[in-house]
């Protein structure tokens, strides 16, 4: 089969495809299937950064920075902004023009703002693929970042190799990752606008969590989860010693504590790519992404079995308090499964 | 066939009855489903009241300032505190403790505290069969607290007939129910701890941001998410004023600006039952609720009927890049179909 146009435009570096294959993932277009298919063993090389904080821990700076310091090193940045905000605030658009004024002209850098329209899952889902795309167009680094902001973070967390869990003191609260339940997905922990008053205090009390706590955090996180699919016990294999997450204090505005924070990172890169509990991880991040795609197959076909007078007339009886939802839906799968599915998928 | 005993117990107002019913729910066991199945023509009379709103907003002194007050009318309170924080803080147990002293000793207050556990996905749902049970169980008032933070809770509220949002002044933001995605799933807009510096200008933003992009808010949710299920598209039907969220002042912990609260509240429910707009809303709750519990229904038998070989040679065939997720998952669906799921459901 000949190789799409626009794959290979994007292999061969052009940004104009890339934008538009971009725009398709995010539109979730039909016809980004095959495409992905074709960039998909073309992945794998980038390093995957994931940014994600509360609002107002700078953490847009720090990516800003982050990303000339790489562009320093000579290395290729793809950022991915991700700003689950309402649609009234119309955040994206704007933190694109105040970002492509500092970054502008730089052509080893892509910037992408998400809004969020539609489902959240979804925009979980496009952000993954949109990674790959990337990884794929040969960035060295891509870098998304997320508003902290519970399950949707985490979700996005697991496309990223490397997550860093941006705090900022006096924010009104002591630490606003425990709130959020997102220091769980921490590998760094940096505490921005480090020169405001409360910024050891805030390090402390990370610290303190870290060394009571969080050991083997991304561990506890994966058995939290149990297993989704029926997967073989792995062996016990080699014990590897585990990643303990860094605090590390930043002044993204002021480029201070960046060079401390780039060696964590290639740090926790090296980590990333030795031993046997990080393929395990691997493994789990797959498999929780074919769950999740399993998921949206089955119900797509079922949904479209289901006689829409059907479906209407459980509504209104349910509405009645006539039929309770669980027999509702074994109703539901009875009737699918006398009838049949539609032949083709 | 007989009434089951506990469910005789819970409906006859007994709380240990219900405490050892509502663990059941939390703890997913199957022995509920009977039970939910024979409570939920019992439900529907309680009012349903969603708060939701960042940490450090106040709103658990506003739930219990709430509480006090609807006690004071003779309406029994349920209050049930969804915490998803980290597993690290123990906030649900901390903060059932405090209540406990505060509306200690009233046997029209049932309060019980949630922490996450596993999926927030299973949270929203035990949630709402909770939220049935208390309503069966005869409260008057259903409370159901949540940290504002996305999707989470945009499912809980869905739960709620009435959300309340919680802002206050100087949380380091001008607003955070933006940030965080939520205001479009506020009927009534609160910013607490009003008696501090920048209140009038946080109300000012909130009530800009209702005048210009709120009116049809929920509406405008619904159309943003699409039909889930094929219902028939409804007859247009008369229009209904739709309802404008209010923005009111309180401080809690000085039982200031509750009247008013009240007085919205109940003007809400008012609203909430009148009008056709109203009933669709309903049905597009329901169907939500089918939605996913079908989702979880159809992967559970899908999962049962895979083969582990081959779910961990798809696996490592990812990992491999050898072959792509979406391409892996026509595999596995070919292949169940193929070999046809277990006979039992």
């Amino acid at each position: 089969m000949p190789m799409d146009k626009l794959v290979a435009e994007v292999l061969a570096g052009n940004r104009r495809a890339l934008a538009r294959l971009l725009t398709q993932v995010e539109n979730e277009r039909p016809e980004v299937l095959p495409r992905l298919t074709a960039l998909f063993p073309h992945t794998g090389r980038a390093h995957i950064i994931g940014i994600t904080g509360a609002p107002g821990t700078g953490k847009s700076s720090l990516v800003n920075a982050l990303a000339k310091r790489l562009r320093a090193q000579q290395q290729t940045v793809a950022i991915i902004a991700v700003d689950p905000t309402s649609p009234f605030s119309g955040g994206a658009i704007l933190g694109d023009r105040i970002r492509m004024v500092e970054l502008a002209g730089d052509a080893g850098v892509f910037i992408r703002s998400m809004a969020t329209r539609g489902s959240l899952g979804g925009l979980a889902r496009a952000t993954r693929d949109m990674v790959r795309v990337l990884d794929a167009a040969g960035f060295d680094v891509v870098l998304v970042e997320t508003v902290g902001a519970g399950q949707n973070e985490v979700d996005i967390a697991r496309t990223a190799q490397t997550t860093l869990v941006v705090e900022a003191p006096g924010l009104g609260d002591e630490v606003q990752a425990i709130k959020a339940g997102i220091l769980e997905i921490a590998d760094i922990l940096v505490v921005n606008k480090a020169d405001r008053p409360g910024a050891l205090q805030t390090v402390r009390s990370l610290k303190m969590m870290v060394e009571t706590g969080h050991p083997a955090a991304r561990e506890r996180f994966a058995a939290h989860h149990g297993r989704l699919l029926p997967v073989p016990a792995l062996p016990a294999g080699d014990e590897v010693s585990l990643w303990q997450p860094p605090v590390l204090q930043t002044v993204a505005t002021e480029n201070t504590g960046l060079d401390d924070l780039l060696a964590a990172i290639a740090q926790h890169r090296q980590f990333w790519h030795s031993g046997s509990r990080v393929t395990q991880l691997q493994e789990r991040y797959i498999e929780i992404e074919l769950y999740e795609r399993l998921q949206q197959a089955l119900m797509q076909r079922f949904v479209q079995a289901l006689p829409p007078e059907l479906v209407s007339a459980t509504l209104q009886q349910i509405r009645a308090r006539r039929l309770d939802p669980q027999s509702a839906i074994e109703q539901l799968l009875n009737q699918v499964e006398t009838h049949g599915y539609p032949s083709s998928r």
